[in-house]
This record gives C-alpha cells, sequence and structure tokens, in this order.
C-alpha cells in the first residue's frame, strides 16, 4: 500500500467537480461539489446519531437503502436542515442532478454543510448543475474537495493503492470539518471512493470497523453535527475478483481504507476552528478499547485541557480530571502521562502525582504545531487513540459571529 | 422568607474568618478561610464524582460521616489533589485547627482549590492559623468567602431568614467557582450553615433535593472538577422544634435553602470564567425532570451555542444541535426557541425551523448582560432550568497559562 494524488478521483472510473454556484455571497468561494461514477456502485454509509437530522441525511439514508450509488452532490453554505420544506428541497437536488446525468434519482447521495435554519436556495443549486455536470473530470477531486469547505482553512483529501487479488486498486476520499464536530457513529461530511469490487455487506463492514477508530475518535469542539455523513463508493472497475467475505483481500481493502481515513481525520483535527495545534492523545494499557477511547475522547473534549495546549502549559491536573470524569472507573493511583512532540519527550506524572520535570524542555515540546500525548492506565492490554486540537482565541472569533 | 446579610455568619452561632497565610504569592490575595460553629452543628454533604478525588475530600468525607462538624478550613491556590501525601496533609490541616479551636480532629472539614498536581506547604498553613482563630468574628463570612476565591472576579455569599416553628431561623452560604464547573452529583466548593435545628435525616434530604435543581444545573465549561463540595451545617442555636420529619418546618427549611443556593448558583454562573454573560436556559413542557435538564445542560455545555452568545448572534440552530445530541429522545418538529432579557422578547425558531424576527431586535436582546433562553419541547408537563455563562477570549486567556 501506498499514499497516492488526486483524492476521491483517485480511483478508476470517478470523476468530480466543484464550482461557485452562488449559495455563498463569496465569489471566490466555491459551494457546490459533485462527485459521480461512471458505473454503479456498492455503497455504504453512516450518519449522524443527533436527533436533529439534516434534510439531506434523511433523503440520502433512504436512496441509498438499495445499496447503489452513481453521484453525491454536497452544496457548502446553508446546511439544509431545521427548514419545513427541507426533504422536499433535497429531493429536488437529486432529481435535478439525476436528470442530467440520466441516471436514477434514488441513486444520487446529497449533502448539505453550513448554518442551520436558513432557507436553502435549490433554484440557484439548480442553475449551477448544468456547468457543475460540464466539468466533471478524473482531476476533478481536488475541487470537489474544495467546494465542501466551511470555516476549512484548507481541503482535505487522501487517497492510496493497494494490491488485491493481484489487481492494483485505489481508495480516496474528502471531507469537510473544523467546527460542530464530535462525530458520534458517523461523521461529518466525508466522502470515498474506491474502484475495488467489494460486495456491499463487506464495504458496509470495512466502513464501520474504520468509522470507530477514525472519525469516530476525533473531537473538534464536542458538538455532533446534525448533517454528519461518511459516504464509500466501491465501483469495481479494479477489476479483481469481487470480495465478498473475509480473508487477505479483504483485509488489504480495510488496511487501504483505514490508512486513507486516518489521513483525513488527521487534517480535520489539525484544522479544527481556530486550532493552532494537532493533537493525539494515546491511551495505553487499558482495559479495552471501548473504554480507552471514551478515556482519550474525555481528555480531547476538555476545554481546561484544549486551552493548557494553546497556552502551551504543561498542566497536566487538567488530564487526570478529564480521565476521572469520563464515567470509565480506574486506579487514579497507576497512571503516568507524557508529552512528545519534535522538541522532544517528557514525563509529567508518575502514579497519579507530580514528578520532577523541567518546565523548561515541556514549554519547548508544547510549543510545537504537533503534539502526543500518552496516558499509560496500567490496567490492561488494550489500546486507543483520539485526535484533537487546541482550543484558542480565533474558536471564539470564529463562531461568536458564523452567521453574518 | 426574605434575604439578608452576612453569608455564612449570618445564621446564629456561627464565626468565619479569611486572611492571606502565604500559599498564594500576592500577598493582597487571602489563601486561608475558617468557618466556625460555636457548638456542635448536624452536617451533611455531597462530594464529586470525579473518579480522580481531591485529597481533602476523600478526608472530609471520612471525618463527616459521623454526622457532627464543628469547624471548615479551606485554602485556596493549590488543589492538594494528585500528591502521594496529600491525605496527609489534610489531615495535618483538620488537627492543627483542631488543636487551636479545642475540638475533635474528626469534627473538622478541609478543602482545597487550585493548580492540581502541586505540592501544598502544610507547614505555610499551620503558620497561618493562629492569627485566623484570632480573627474569627460574626461578621467575618465576607472574609472567609473573598480567601476561597480562585479565578473568581468577586466573591460569591447569600443569605435568607425564614420562620419556622414559631422561631426565626437563617441559612447562610458562600461558594467559589469559575473554571472546571460541571457538578455532578455535587459542586465545587460551597460552605453553607444555619442555625436552624434540623436532624441529620432531613438535613442530607434537603441538601441533595436542592443540590440537585441548583449546583448540579450549572454549567460553565462542562470539567467536573476532582475537588468539588458542598458541607451544610446546622448548629440548632435558633432553638426551633428539631424538624425531624416532613411537614411545613420541613419545607420552610428547603424553601430557604433552595433560596440561597440559586442565588448562589447565578453568582458563580455570571462570574465563570471570562464569562462576559449570564444565561438561564428554561426548559419547558418536557417529558420530566430528569431529562429537561439533561437538555438544559446540553445547551449550557455547547462551546457553539456559548461563542455564539458571546458574539450576540441569535443562531438558533446551534440550540437545536445541542438538544439533538443530549442523548433525550424529542421531536425536533415540535420545538420552539425564544430569547428575552432587558431589552425584550423574541421568538427565533418555531415548530423546529425558521420564523422571521428581526436581527436588529435580537442583536439588542442579544447584547444585554442577563439572558434567558425558553425552549418549548411540548412532549409533556416537565420543568427545568440549567445555569451557564458564555464563552469568551478571556476564558482562553485564563487557562492558556494557570499555571504561571
Amino acid at each position: 500500500m501506498k499514499p497516492v494524488e488526486g483524492g476521491v478521483t483517485a480511483p478508476k472510473g470517478f470523476r468530480a467537480a466543484g464550482i461557485h454556484c452562488g449559495i455563498r455571497k463569496n465569489k471566490t468561494k466555491k459551494d457546490l461539489a459533485l462527485i459521480v461514477s461512471d458505473c454503479d456502485a456498492n455503497v455504504a454509509a453512516v450518519y449522524t446519531q443527533n436527533v436533529v437530522k439534516g434534510a439531506p441525511n434523511r433523503v440520502t439514508k433512504e436512496h441509498m437503502k438499495a445499496g447503489n450509488c452513481r453521484a453525491i452532490l454536497c452544496n457548502s453554505g446553508i446546511a439544509n436542515t431545521c427548514e419545513t420544506d427541507g426533504v422536499e428541497k433535497a429531493e429536488q437536488m437529486a432529481a435535478a442532478a439525476a436528470q442530467l446525468l440520466g441516471v436514477k434519482t434514488t441513486d444520487v447521495a446529497v449533502a448539505s454543510t453550513g448554518v442551520i435554519g436558513q432557507p436553502l436556495p435549490v433554484d440557484v443549486i439548480a442553475a449551477g448543475l448544468p456547468q457543475l455536470v460540464g466539468e466533471l473530470s478524473p482531476q476533478g477531486g481536488h475541487d470537489a474537495a474544495v467546494a465542501i469547505m466551511t470555516t476549512d482553512t484548507y481541503p482535505k483529501e487522501a487517497a492510496a493503492e493497494f494490491t488485491v487479488g493481484g489487481k492494483t486498486a485505489r481508495i480516496g476520499a474528502i471531507a469537510k470539518g473544523s467546527g460542530m464536530i464530535n462525530p458520534n457513529m458517523a461523521t461529518m461530511l466525508s466522502f470515498i471512493t474506491s474502484d475495488c469490487a467489494i460486495s456491499s455487506a463487506m464495504l458496509d463492514r470495512a466502513l464501520r470497523e474504520v468509522v470507530g477508530v477514525t472519525y469516530n475518535c476525533l473531537v473538534i469542539d464536542g458538538d455532533t453535527s446534525t448533517n454528519d455523513m461518511v459516504i464509500l463508493l466501491a465501483n469495481g472497475q479494479a477489476q479483481n475478483a469481487e470480495i465478498t467475505g473475509a480473508g487477505p483481500d479483504y483485509e488489504a481493502f480495510e488496511a487501504a481504507l483505514l490508512s486513507v481515513c486516518r489521513s483525513i481525520v488527521k487534517m480535520l483535527a489539525a484544522d479544527g476552528e481556530g486550532a493552532t495545534k494537532y493533537l493525539e492523545c494515546h491511551i495505553r494499557g487499558c482495559r479495552d478499547t471501548a473504554s480507552g477511547r471514551v478515556l482519550a475522547k474525555s481528555v480531547m473534549s476538555s476545554s481546561l485541557v484544549k486551552t493548557a495546549f494553546f497556552g502551551a502549559d504543561a498542566n497536566w491536573g487538567r488530564i487526570l480530571c478529564a480521565l476521572g470524569y469520563s464515567g470509565v472507573d480506574f486506579d487514579p493511583q497507576k497512571v503516568n502521562v507524557s508529552f512528545h512532540s519534535a522538541a522532544g519527550d517528557i514525563l509529567v506524572c508518575q502514579n497519579g502525582g507530580s514528578v520532577e520535570f523541567s518546565e523548561e524542555l515541556a514549554k519547548r515540546i508544547l510549543s510545537e504545531k504537533e503534539i502526543t500525548l500518552t496516558i499509560e492506565m496500567h490496567e490492561g492490554e488494550a489500546e486507543a487513540v483520539a485526535y484533537g486540537c487546541d482550543l484558542t482565541y480565533d474558536y471564539v472569533k470564529i463562531n461568536g459571529d458564523y452567521r453574518t
């Protein structure tokens, strides 16, 4: 397996495009993306667990039930959520794209991201669609990644190549993140393509396995969005023998998917709203991975921990505090905490208590852009990782007046 | 019932003092408080549910088991938490105070608040105790309130007078709050005194009832502290017939306790770290009070909701989002949201969707210092309230470098 360029258009048989259609006032910001598979693709998807669900989520979930997908249409700027005619508008988006592409409406997935509770100008989207379809290209993955951005400061794309059944296959992905990010059994918007031949059942299994340890272990601000969605398409153009069960082929596919999704999640964390630092929290020696994830996410969700990292302050007491209110039981007197970055390693807490360390070295380590917290629980053999970022003035600035 | 001055020394038979003993470098900041009952007092207490518990919490819980208390000794600056000799030091604090006061060590409650994971200079506390005991006074409640402050910008005290069994009784309280505030079945530090005669069992019942709807409905930053503690003393000096069961006397006591604790909680919320606005979230028409509290606390915990209030932005979609991920099931299409302040009332969301409203009026309403969010669920008859504040640049500033 190796990383490759091209995002969602890296795999064979996918084209994409991204344009400014007019949802956003800023004409230099693309706001409409389309990803198309040239042939039928098996599809797996996971959606937000928020009780308040975006209209596009409901429509896409219904459309994807048959397990087939030809296109994903996504706008940024307005979330099409909490509007009485939202479902109707999401259906209109899908129907308009389906007509231009000559596919069934139920083969089109739709997604929206942006402000909740504002009316979606579906006529503006419909008017932009002919241009969008005209610009579809096997090199269009990047434009699509740009078009789905909201407060993201850069587009998120990743792709990998791997061998399966003697054939070369690829997986590519794009995503948007930044704020309202605390995925729960689903995620912010992420669209993943593959030319691997794999059954719907195995595709679904791979997606759920990988989402559990990547997107679902990401925390920006603890707010689980109403519009979270990950869609994975596989169109079989790599011409490998279809993967229909466990075995080396499935493992190769899952490993490549994990690699691509982990890359995307790291980009999402590093580009969290207002973030100046990328944080990884590794829990080692926990009883099981489920409780390890709860511990890691509790630490990555703590406003006090996040602000301490912003200030490059080795305030490990806040980390113990966040472990302690996670809901997981453990013996605090067995916990060690250390920090790692390009500037070095430092142990700051041993057996749940203070240990002498150089504040100067700690400051240097915590002043780097990428920091790993390692927490040794000494309770068992399992491990877990959560991904996050610091809490900064800019997070407050960005969200103090997002709508205007 | 009427509010009165005097905080914890408002009830008969209580003296208090607060001094600078030297835990803090800033000599103008008091850092040691003592509250003494002139006779034995029944005691009820609730403590943090964090797995990582401060040493003073463990010692006080043990001491208070017999149901009797004569004194509360509390320092600010260092939390005496996550230190191997923390319990020993907390015991030393209690013993030193007990000796000077001529009471049993187990009749002394101790508490500490401040940085976690730094050694408590118990010798400095012991050296300051004679002065502290010498300054004990029936007017000393305010000094004690000042001495327990950390990043609080003003002391929190409240007291009320009520009639019970034909006698006049009082309840007084102080508290410290500001950060690491998300009480769970207990709270930040709050010390409450009363001269009412009431049995230990009824005292405990009243405290648990009132804490459930006051301290436990307060959110500053979602971090449940390791050192949360509420202690309620009742010394019987009002000479009413002891309250030993339900009835009008118990109801009068509980109503006065609720009034005092609600006042304290409002002060704690308004003075949350970096806060510029006091927020109350009222859930109406929910299925039961328990689910109502979960909904209200979810809204008050959301970083996105809190930053929107900082920016006076009527971004009601974030409120629906936070209700949606609270874990409580409901029909989003029945939800109304309105804002209220001294500048007026405004409905911003009806039946889970947008409604036309004046952005200009909304801005004026949200620019006030005290704002009430009212959320009508239309699911039942119950109500609940949570208390909180906005998330600001100053929260990030204060917590980016708290230790130094």
